[in-house]
């Protein structure tokens, strides 16, 4: 599979280590924005510019699209769509349907399929999330995330004016876990579950309340939870704030006659953008092999078989 | 949806009860080798002789197969397999390929599709290897049954000359499970990680050291495992061992230079059987469709898109 990866963020880089890695996987190259000369790369694909990818449409099977989430995808993704197979970690859920709409329309005047929303959740919490709703249907599902660090909404922090560096802890309530685990069923909103936890650096002589207040209002991604935000200075924040380890858990509970009926999915991610790395590239491999089969449009992972991730004969090892 | 139950013991009463909560499931009726007098079921639903199942091609959308799994399915679900959409809980790893080849064959014949090994293990079980494979591909993959009763060994001891009942408990071996939690990447056969523990009803005078000895030899069920065999009588049978409860944990590490990347998937099940159940009857629902769409052969789990088993927008609720 020759693939492409779009945005050189920390995504697009361990995108690049990842397919580094990957027997099956061939790097055709990075396209980025920014000037070519600038990416600090591991490995000696050619650099190209973002503008330039179409006159490459013949030579890539598919664009790992590794641009921001928050205002990047919901640009390139439908204005990749129709030009090439893709794949994308989109990953603001209120606005998945919307993206997948844009997406849809362009990929199938292409004849091309994109894969939206393929990180760790949405992805593959999401996988979670429809077994076990298929098969403890009469239950209630519980997502937490944490701890650890959220690309998207470190990203999103970045974006805003006066923000020099930033990350941001999504942290479960351990008593909100306990109950969960415990049968009791318990009705939790969001800011119940967790807490997001901030740490920016500002430029000098930035306006910190204004910024803490864009932070906190941010829709969708801070404004209904309970967020904490912590200025510090750059030398403290690369010290003790490069980790970009991770995990969370989707935890389904069912009564079943007063007996309780439990399934517990939880990851822990040494590295949160090289595990959705890994997951864009295995991922990739299946959306190949089903537009070789003629699907096009937009999919999420929730329309990949299991056995479109794996090698042909490999399900009677697995299995 | 209109199913069908062939078979009635354990799961086929659990599938009559799951059936019957399901709002999307009609059952159409019973199909049993018994005298049909002799069914003790909880619906009105007629029950007829097994041999008469052909008659009533036309009116079922897929049957569901709960024979038993050692020696029923491998000669039922092929059968079956050229006349009507089916789902079987098949479970000797071993004997899949085959299983999957005799059935592949009928139900091309006949244009239906036949879904096999649709239980926790292989089923759910082998859908977590699946993923956890593929977005950790560096990594080693554990599967941990129990504690808990399996359906498919205590039927294989019941088939046991002079045995009246039986029950097989699984279970973890504890200090295999802290291991591999802690990273240690061992390297385990199946009878360092799990035990078998069986307690067994004999006949009046029947040689229960024979019967040791074939549950002890019996090649694919005990004969790799560490088996405990244990005889009592019937009263303090029924009394301490009706316990339907089941769990286990499929675990994937994945260390990631010097650092751990797990992913833990864990069932703890209040009812073996029911469980199986609500999974045949969800599973069933995506044949059916599949089916429709064009589909026909034999399939796993593996080939189920997780969308198949929603509803069609729910997907936007789920991802």
């Amino acid at each position: 599979m020759k693939i492409a990866i779009a945005g050189f963020g920390a995504l697009g880089a361990a995108t690049e280590k990842a397919a580094l890695k990957s027997k099956n996987t061939d790097l055709f190259g990075i396209f980025t924005r920014r000037p070519p000369d600038s990416i600090r790369k591991i490995t000696n694909s050619p650099v190209y510019a973002f503008d330039e990818i179409e006159k490459y449409k013949d030579e890539i099977d598919v664009v790992i699209n590794c641009m921001g989430s928050a205002f990047d995808l919901p640009k390139t993704t439908p204005c990749l769509a129709g030009i090439f197979n893709q794949v994308d970690s989109f990953d603001t859920h209120k606005k998945i349907r919307e993206h997948y709409k844009n997406t849809a329309e362009q990929a199938k005047k292409g004849g091309k399929l994109s894969l939206i929303c393929a990180g760790w959740d949405p992805g593959l919490f999401s996988i979670a999330r429809a077994y076990m709703q298929a098969v403890l249907p009469y239950g209630k599902t519980y997502t937490f995330w944490g701890e650890g660090v959220s690309r998207g909404h470190s990203n999103a922090i970045k974006q805003i004016h006066g923000v020099v560096d930033a990350v941001q802890y999504t942290s479960p309530i351990g008593s909100a876990i306990f109950r969960v685990r415990n049968g009791e069923f318990p009705e939790l909103k969001t800011n119940e579950m967790h807490k997001r936890i901030c740490y920016v650096v500002a430029e000098a002589g930035a306006n910190t309340q204004r910024i803490e207040s864009d932070i906190k209002n941010m829709p969708d991604y801070f404004a209904d939870y309970e967020t904490e935000v912590h200025f510090l200075d750059y030398e403290s924040f690369l010290s003790e704030h490069k980790t970009m380890k991770h995990g969370g858990s989707v935890i389904r509970c069912q009564n079943d006659n007063g007996e309780l009926s439990t399934i517990d999915f939880s990851l822990k991610l040494a590295s949160n953008p090289y595990f959705t790395a890994m997951t864009l590239i295995s991922f990739a491999s299946a959306v190949k092999k089903m537009n070789e089969a003629g699907e096009c449009g937009c999919i999420t992972p929730l329309d990949i078989r299991p056995s479109d991730l794996l090698d042909g004969e490999a399900i009677f090892d697995i299995i």
